[in-house]
């Protein structure tokens, strides 16, 4: 049975203390996609009231972990091996939104690109694309 | 004058919460270099005793923001335009500590390179580079 | 009005020597799509019957190219800035497919992303985000 | 024994046309970097007097190959996962010279760090990061 949303959640929560710090949440998941939040917080903002780079950075990270588990099921030790992000405009002072998609999905590595946006808005704040080191199933 | 590395970290310990999160250091700073740490904490290891991508991440893009001040002077609304990171290996339960080098300082982009270690190991844990937008001077 | 598929294809072709040695090819184009190929050649083949990585960073840089020229006009010193490929699989033995999508045109820099695939198959040989410097307009 | 400078080119050009395309030259090599270049000649040359972007990465992905081919010996399979490519500044009209550096031999992958300059230079063209996929050995 796959993972919810919720479970998704709790495990990356638990498992990388910084999702705690940025209250990060997952909207929903599928095998292909998930869509998870930063809620806006003034503890979060820089100077010029702009979401720093590590919480953008730290979101999509999570995201693309999120599909990953919602696609693979339980996978705790899987590890980021590349991550490259574009910060292309200002986040608003909103929630920020991520949507990362499976790009593909193999035995070793899988490929996600992950869109940053302000909640309510369909510019692109950010663009990621990552992979992520899947250990060997031990079943 | 040029800043020193304790004004340097004042200055991204107050702009970038972040930074504050992961209790980052700058341990030194030249017009080319910074060194910066991340104080090993286990509050910001993951299961499997590794320090988490994001952590890695915030810690090279304070130590570039580190750099840039040293070697411009204080510009507080450079922001980061492109980092990309290769995950190399595991680090070890020790400080992580990152050494930038200013590669190019532009007019209007600043590029770095950063090389992430555990304390006391040569082998690379992670190297990351990344481009900063420079605001135009308004002196 | 907007420049054609065919008058883009000559522009870059007669602009990058290296679009003319792999026979670069513009099949469709729009403001914020562009797709092109690399028709199959043995030429191009390296041992082991795949397609080298250059043809394909070639072939990508020429498509995001492309979507610039569709939306923006003829804009010849425009430069490519920022470039990440992931491979992901070997591409087939036929013409490579490249999809190059706008993320954001913005008055200095042109965000994109590329989908490499072989022609006839969905799954995706490699991902290119890049970023392109655009001079300030002269008119 | 390891492989010489000339042995290393010469395996490159039989097997990635497009260095035979760019005369991928190898200088030197030792286990750890690898010297490497591109003679400049007006063939390569865009509009306003640019070696193109692709060349650059042709030149780049070679390099990184010449310095994994010094240091683990003749491994013809090993195909790059990953290259990130910052352009820095409009290269010399004089020949383009790559400094590869090998950041991490590992089993799976090797990490590459490439500094792009025009001869005679010292600042910095392009700064690329690679990884390359190293196949398990057969012996």
């Amino acid at each position: 049975m796959p993972l919810t949303a919720k479970e998704i959640q709790a495990i990356i929560r638990e498992g990388v203390p910084m999702a705690e710090d940025i209250d990060f949440r997952v909207d929903e998941v599928s095998a292909e996609r998930a869509v998870a939040r930063v809620p806006f917080s003034s503890r979060l903002v820089r100077p010029g009231g702009t979401l720093s780079g590590p919480t953008m950075m730290a979101l999509a990270d999570a995201a693309m972990y999120a599909v990953i588990l919602a696609a693979r099921g339980r996978v705790e030790m899987a590890v980021t091996s590349n991550l490259n992000i574009n910060f292309i405009q200002k986040p608003q002072p909103v929630d920020l939104v991520a949507e990362a998609i499976l790009l593909k999905l193999g035995k070793r590595l899988a490929f996600c690109e992950v869109r940053l946006t302000s909640e309510g808005s369909p510019d692109l704040v950010a663009h990621v694309t990552g992979s992520y080191s899947i250990p060997p199933q031990t079943e």
